[in-house]
């Protein structure tokens, strides 16, 4: 019998989530039955969309959320004992999964797949630079973006999981980079990974700074955050400049009722021609093993580095999603059980 | 010697504009040089977007906008007497000519073109439906919102000189069609002009009567206006909802630099995977007359009503200019000289 423990969310977050909007549940693990694996967790992952999905749910729910495990016990032979596992399935340490896919395409998703041929890189990797948050910087920033050499990119949550990537990736495919963060700590730090101009948006004058830097305009936005900084993006862009919409962290402890009020955008969109688009993740399962592949290759020669924030211990995981919420983390923040 | 009048702007607007903000010149026409024409003003138009481009402009400037004229005078044999034309040389009585195209895409354009075959309507169409604003509703709505039979078209200012032809073509194309305008009059017009559903936005709340009679969620969003109506719209949307704007209306009026603050459309955006587009129909002047041969066939048909709400008199172009901008008309504002 295997003692498993996991986090159940209690409450319907109000504002920032607080430690008691979660609890640590107890429980043993029934016996396998055909098909079905038992994952022991290594690594598991604090998402700003785990904030956002809250609003669409009715506690109390599991924690989901992107983790990797390794098989202990299986009854599917396609999963041996010691095979590395990708799942959505949470905060726990210990779960049962079978290999199937939900018809839903939105959170809280049964997904699993085998962990990505990493050639050697850490298994956490599969929880940012080459899971979700890299699928997303890739996938969005080169689908809707479409980002052409000698082109300047903007990027807005810039030292995030997904941020950090999009900017270098932007890099690689030629294009200036100018990122926005929110410490001076994190504006050096972005330099460091090679943006060419990065602003710390809590003391910049955003319209300022970008006429200085980008006088012909940005051609690519790339938004994870919503709210005032995108609206001083969106009025210092090129004719026909393209903005991808993959987050609106600004906006996620707000009620979804009661939502903030921020510079209208749509004098920016309609003289500049500007195309905008969402993108959400789920919706392109079946385009991730390329991206990775990809992935994969620029940082094992060295294009890319995928920075991790790594907090230890099971107990822990509140506060570093809690941390990750307000910014505190430089690159992807991973929890190590 | 031909004696001229014209209106300049003599200021920059602040706020709504004034009538002091127009000077009314009289002035000599010189001569006609070659390749010029003289042409005397039969019908001119007041639009939106004489409000807009006034914040890019330098006052003193001759109020531009499109209007048609009858040639008088000419020596460009492709324009013999009595030709009517249309071109953008605004709020005049007399004008002298050059069939020429400016570089610029922007107003104050210099461009004209012979008034299209209207197969026996009224010449003032050619400012409405078979001028401007008829190839901003065909080309802006097929082109962005590409709708498709059966799915829900929702039209904000939809009692203004596009927006009533929107409608009407979402109804051409099989759509079900959800107006908004600014009172009961225009609610009423709009369902005799054939709309499914009307709403005054100053009195319904959008969100609940869009989940009334759009419960599937709106699939095209042709935006006029932008502003709150907008941000409650783009939270009512299917996903992979169209959003085409082309207008802001409802910011005209505020200074660019301190423009209004609404609801934040980013986490909308997103989360239905929208996109969202800019319409400048000066970017699209190669395929207006394919627009107009279209058009004229509708409304030759039957299927597309033209309505317009006419001022008399050289000496009413302001009141009829500060009218339309404060929603007085119902269908296209045009002014008989």
């Amino acid at each position: 019998m295997v003692k498993a423990k996991k986090y159940v969310v209690s409450n319907t977050f109000q504002g920032p989530p607080k430690r008691d909007d979660f609890k640590i549940v107890e429980y043993d693990l029934p016996p396998l039955k055909d098909g079905e694996i038992l994952l022991k967790t290594e690594w598991l992952s604090v998402d700003p969309y785990l904030r956002a999905y809250n609003s669409f749910l009715q506690p109390p729910y599991d924690q989901f959320g992107f983790q990797v495990g390794v098989v202990q016990e299986t009854k599917d032979p396609k999963f041996p004992v010691g095979t590395r596992v990708v799942t959505h399935k949470g905060w726990c340490d210990h779960v049962i999964v079978k290999d199937v896919i939900e018809k839903t395409s939105e959170p809280p998703i049964e997904w699993i797949y085998k962990l990505p041929d990493l050639q050697g890189l850490s298994a956490s990797l599969a929880l940012g630079a080459v899971g979700m948050p890299g699928a997303t910087a890739y996938l969005a920033f080169l689908e809707i973006c479409k980002p052409k050499s000698g082109e300047t990119v903007a990027v807005s949550g810039a030292a995030g999981a997904v941020g950090s990537l999009v900017g270098q990736i932007a890099k690689i495919k030629g294009c200036k980079v100018i990122g926005f963060a929110g410490t001076d700590e994190k504006v050096k730090w972005l330099k460091e990974l090679g943006f060419d101009e990065a602003f710390n948006y809590k003391t910049v004058n955003i319209q300022t700074a970008l006429k200085e830097v980008a006088p012909n305009g940005v051609d690519c936005y790339f938004d994870n955050v919503g709210g005032e900084i995108s609206s001083s993006v969106m009025y210092n862009m090129s004719k026909g400049g393209r903005v991808c919409v993959v987050g609106s962290i600004s906006s996620y402890n707000d009620d979804p009722t009661q939502l903030p009020k921020v510079t209208i955008v749509q004098p920016g969109i309609l003289f500049k021609q500007l195309k905008v688009e969402g993108f959400i993740i789920w919706e392109h399962k079946d385009r991730w093993q390329e991206a990775f592949a990809v992935l994969v290759k620029w940082i094992k020669n060295g294009h890319l580095k995928a920075p991790e924030h790594v907090t230890t211990g099971f107990g822990n995981i509140y506060d570093a999603f809690i941390g990750m919420l307000n910014g505190e983390n430089f690159g992807k923040a991973v929890v190590k059980v």
